[in-house]
């Protein structure tokens, strides 16, 4: 059942589809909570045992409880703890509880500042609130949990399918600077005979940071390049960011000048903000004649091949903006010459410390929206999600006919309809090793189905170790990419040692290919989720509530990976018997069934452990250099007390859009 | 077996002492390792299952293999896990593994920058460098961890003893301003019944951050109040600060001006750097007259019934220096009205995020060491010691017959003799709440035996879970305060909901402080730890040797808390057979004796859970308000297959120094 209550006047957004398939009923409360619409808040009572899953993209366990969270999209690249704002805005929740036959879901349609204060205030209660007051609610019961996401999904819309080549491995780095780079990197991992299928195209590309251009003196060739890399079957996927460069004579700049295409402040004139290349202007991507536009500039890539892209900063990220700058240095003036004391100290490197994503900046410019003008922070959530709307939508007619990859770093929901997400700037830490693994069911929730984590991360040095244990983690994960920063440790697979044991892992991974792939899809199609917490399944089991280390991927697999250094094993909990696999190559691996309960299991570094669930069924293929190379004549099937009959395996050509894909 | 080699030409640090107590043989080489004088290195590759204990204060786990470590003092607030230096030098490792019959120790006695790669650049291989090649090594072997550190300790010293009511709980919080505001946090304790031994007096009781001062505004009759407080049981700890203010009229800072006490540059002039009251002078603690000026002044506030400090910011801590922060202002104007783009934005931006603790700064000063003018960077390391071991042996001679508890941020191992440390600004992060537990055991290797971790987190928002998980961990650490940063949320215990349910962890904490004393005593005496890792006891369980999350505190306790939030249990490994005890309060408790194995053990939220060891015992007490006013006729015993009389209880006035600690 789906109810409706609505606070105050809120914006249409479209994270609600305009047709959804379902009913939705609008009501004057909703049972069991209070709600004071003058706040703008909803809080409700929450017994000792019950769970709070969901808000996607955000820090913390799967249970998210004990913490305030804000919706609020920005860009820091410093995922701790403590942290109440990531990229995305998923305000979707969902309450469930051992003892009780009903699930709840909450989902706050509010492109503005909202607070979840989960048991952070008071141990026991649940608080969201509408900071503007200006929202719809929208609350889902039912008797599974399995089934509210299905309800969810059915008003805001299908997941994002992407290409089949988008589950292969990816590598990635910013700093690949050239042709040669990539070559080298294509080349490197082709000499390894490890698995490959995309390499992305970080800032340095683009010749300037200006969108929609590239670089001709580090890549003469581009679009030969391009089908050099395609005839080996590997897809090359470059970065678009949100921010324009300001240059005469750069045709987008000009062009969007002309038509009024950017944001602008309240006195008409166009924000100056700035990113990678200084100054920028921001599309107004609220209007969709910009939205049109803008994605039709994909097309520049297209034409050269290119069938991926990837949407960066589009919180939208803010280095500074030129009214802010001129006043902070005006500000320094007055500390020049001083004692700067506790005070006057903190408060002079504050002045430089909060020009980038500063409040005060988003409270600058102004979005048209359905013909009234709205100051940016009411709606700020959404930009993300309307840049990749813009290209989504832009990119199905510009190739009705294939699936082109995109995912973003910002989002809200109603952009699953549009792309996938990666969560970002994560670090090279163990502890977003197991934040990569949490996030998924959350993300998977909210309908963000086609996502990932920056394997061996992002920020920091990664280590040998860390490296082997997040591919095996993320061994089922449907972007698979390692991902590095600038000025860190160099991570591909073939700067450590072990090479050959690396290869066995992503060997691994095409292997499980035909179950990724069908998985995916049917999660897709069936409104379902792909990753899911222990006790969406085992929802009687309060131990199964418990557990944040490991999930349930797709209809056959546990996963319980290893999640801290210098371990040769973990305990796992079993709510069921299990067969254990444990791979040390795709076609080297042991089974043994263990009882329900839990258990030590040893997983040595290189190694991968899978638990088959009973009565279900793995296909594993033999592994190829390309997904597009596999031969699915090789598949073969490991089973527990189950049939390779009782399996429904899916497959098509990978690229067309709009199959039926019915089960 | 000690023994003893020399890189190049180290300087005297008295981290060994004059008279050891064990033998020290020169030699030649070290069995087994790879010794490179010439870049002042030595390594040594690693089977598989050795694990590397030690370093004191460093971010990840017990087993520190995986990463760079660099001693290298740093005031960062930030103890992620990919940071490689804390505020803390103590360079001291050691090297076991189940199936070797010897384990090794190595420590580096070189106050500059030690490097310590432990698998990092090679997963295999452990090498240890001397960025100066200035060092002396002092290898250790025997046939157990723990006579390792009897011979550690033998070169180094007995550790520091502080007084009883040191093991009380204390509160703190950056912000108290007042003789109010303190009255206030013991009046809320009292009224609710919670035990209180001290209370931290932070920045604020200072006169505009002077050292040996006190605001007589807000302290307007300190002595008074002190003796109040005293009355009570209640001790005030101010901080002291390794900065002097400049300022005229100022006696510390003209006595220290007049006498030549203030480290210089190499052309002569006094350094100017800044910390909390802005510019200050530091005092040349390598000069022995500088250390007993100093120590002395402390003198100040033992008049007016101080019996406790806590020194900070000596790594030191620097804000800025006057010369480096005229040539920022300076390089700022070069990026006025420019363009900001990726490269000039972060130059810009970088100039004022680098100010604070540049490594530069320290390349600007100088101290004379034994005659000899040395770069401060050289010595880096001993800074923290030399102002503690300045107070330490002022104390000593001041208050000849009484314990004074004294503790610091900054340290280097010999600083052991003279005070303990906590480590420094942790956060409110449940991978802080671990963290917090296995630093004690490298603590207690390196002779730290008097430590803690500021309970409930000093940086970030505490919940009230958390802070009750924390208590828990540390009910049987010796520091056992609560502090937390100004800005961050309140975090004294009533104001929390569940105040009962803390008042019964802490007495719980008064009720084990006949176990806590009695083995920390013999700890600091036998030249043993307190706090053991699993396999220092159980040296050929291999399973013993993976746990990172439970410790063995004293003879009779295994600890195995919950670090995670929002779990109501978690699996625990026994070795051998255990008693799990689980404390609701005190006085509420249930005994369950477990097999050896694996467990799931619950432990809901308030309650602690402690296992006894085969053939051991543990004491308890009735709590009382404060430690001073524990009736020792209370005591009972809990055994498991032992008798009351096998355990060997210490106890004394609590405050006698050179009593005879004999067992």
């Amino acid at each position: 059942m789906i109810q409706h209550y609505r606070f105050g006047h809120p914006i249409h957004t479209g994270a609600v589809l305009d047709k959804p398939t379902m009913d939705i009923t609008p009501v004057k409360d909703f049972p069991g909570w209070d709600i004071s619409p003058s706040n703008g808040s909803l809080s409700k009572t929450l017994s000792e045992s019950m769970r709070v899953f969901g808000l996607g993209e955000t820090v913390r366990g799967m249970n998210k409880r004990g913490w305030i969270y804000i919706s609020n999209n920005t860009d820091d690249p410093n995922h701790d703890e403590d942290k109440r704002s990531l990229y995305a805005s998923q305000n979707f929740i969902l309450l469930a509880a051992p003892e009780e036959e009903e699930v709840e879901g909450i989902f706050v349609d509010d492109p503005g500042t909202v607070r979840f204060d989960i048991g952070y205030t008071e141990l026991n209660r649940l608080t969201i609130c509408s900071e503007s007051g200006n929202a719809d609610i929208y609350r889902f019961t039912a008797d599974s949990a399995d089934e509210i996401v299905r309800q969810f999904r059915a008003i805001t819309g299908q997941s994002y399918i992407p290409p089949k080549w988008a589950f292969g491995f990816g590598q990635s780095r910013w700093g690949y600077k050239t042709e040669e780079d990539i070559r080298t990197v294509y080349e490197r991992y082709r000499d390894a005979s490890v698995p490959l299928d995309s390499i992305y195209l970080d800032i340095d590309y683009m010749e300037r940071y200006k969108d929609f251009t590239v670089n001709t003196e580090s890549f003469p060739h581009f679009s030969d390049f391009v089908e050099e890399m395609r005839k080996s079957h590997v897809h090359l996927v470059p970065i678009i960011d949100a921010g324009v460069k300001m240059e005469e004579g750069y045709e987008t700049y000009e062009e969007g000048c002309e038509k009024d295409y950017f944001v602008k402040k309240e006195n008409g004139e166009r924000l100056v903000a700035a990113v990678w290349p200084g100054r920028v202007h921001f599309p107004d991507f609220f209007k969709p004649e910009v939205q049109n536009w803008f994605g039709h500039k994909y097309q520049f890539l297209l034409e050269q091949g290119i069938d991926g892209f990837w949407n960066d900063m589009n919180e939208p990220a803010i280095f500074y903006t030129e009214d802010r700058l001129k006043e902070v240095f005006e500000e320094i003036e007055k500390y020049k010459n001083e004692n700067l004391d506790i005070q006057s100290y903190f408060a002079f490197t504050n002045l430089v410390s909060t020009l980038g994503n500063n409040p005060a900046d988003y409270r600058r410019f102004y979005h048209e929206h359905e013909g009234q003008s709205i100051r940016h922070d009411k709606v700020h959530n959404l930009f993300g999600f309307y840049m990749t709307k813009a290209a989504g939508e832009a990119l199905r007619k510009m190739e009705p006919n294939k699936r082109i990859l995109l995912f973003s770093r910002s989002s809200y929901i109603g952009m699953h309809r549009y792309g996938g997400v990666w969560t970002g700037d994560n670090k090279s830490w163990w502890s977003h090793l197991l934040l990569s693994l949490q996030q998924m069911p959350a993300l998977n929730m909210c309908g963000f189905l086609y996502s990932g984590s920056d394997i061996g991360g992002f920020g920091a040095d990664c280590t040998e170790d860390l490296m082997a244990r997040w591919l095996s983690l993320a061994i089922l994960t449907p972007l698979y990419r390692n991902h590095a920063c600038a000025g860190t440790r160099l991570q591909e697979l073939y700067q450590f040692q072990n090479l050959e044991s690396f290869r066995k892992i992503i060997e691994l991974r095409y292997a499980l290919i035909p179950y990724i792939y069908s998985e995916f899809m049917k999660a897709a199609v069936k409104n379902g989720m792909y990753f899911r917490p222990l006790s969406f399944i085992w929802s009687k089991d309060s131990r199964a509530y418990e557990v944040e280390d490991q999930v349930v991927v797709g209809e056959s697999i546990m996963l319980a990976p290893v999640v801290e250094q210098n371990h040769n094993g973990r305990t796992v909990y079993l709510p069921e018997s299990m067969k254990l696999l444990r791979f040390k190559a795709w076609n080297d691996y042991t089974e043994e069934i263990l009882p329900a309960g839990t258990h030590y299991v040893e997983c040595r570094l290189f190694e991968t452990i899978l638990f088959l669930r009973k009565g279900h069924v793995l296909p594993l293929i033999k592994p190829a250099k390309t997904t597009a190379e596999l031969d699915y004549a090789s598949l073969k099937f490991l089973c527990y007390d189950a049939d390779p009959k009782d399996y429904t395996l899916y497959n098509d050509d990978g690229f067309t859009r709009n199959l039926p894909f019915t089960f």
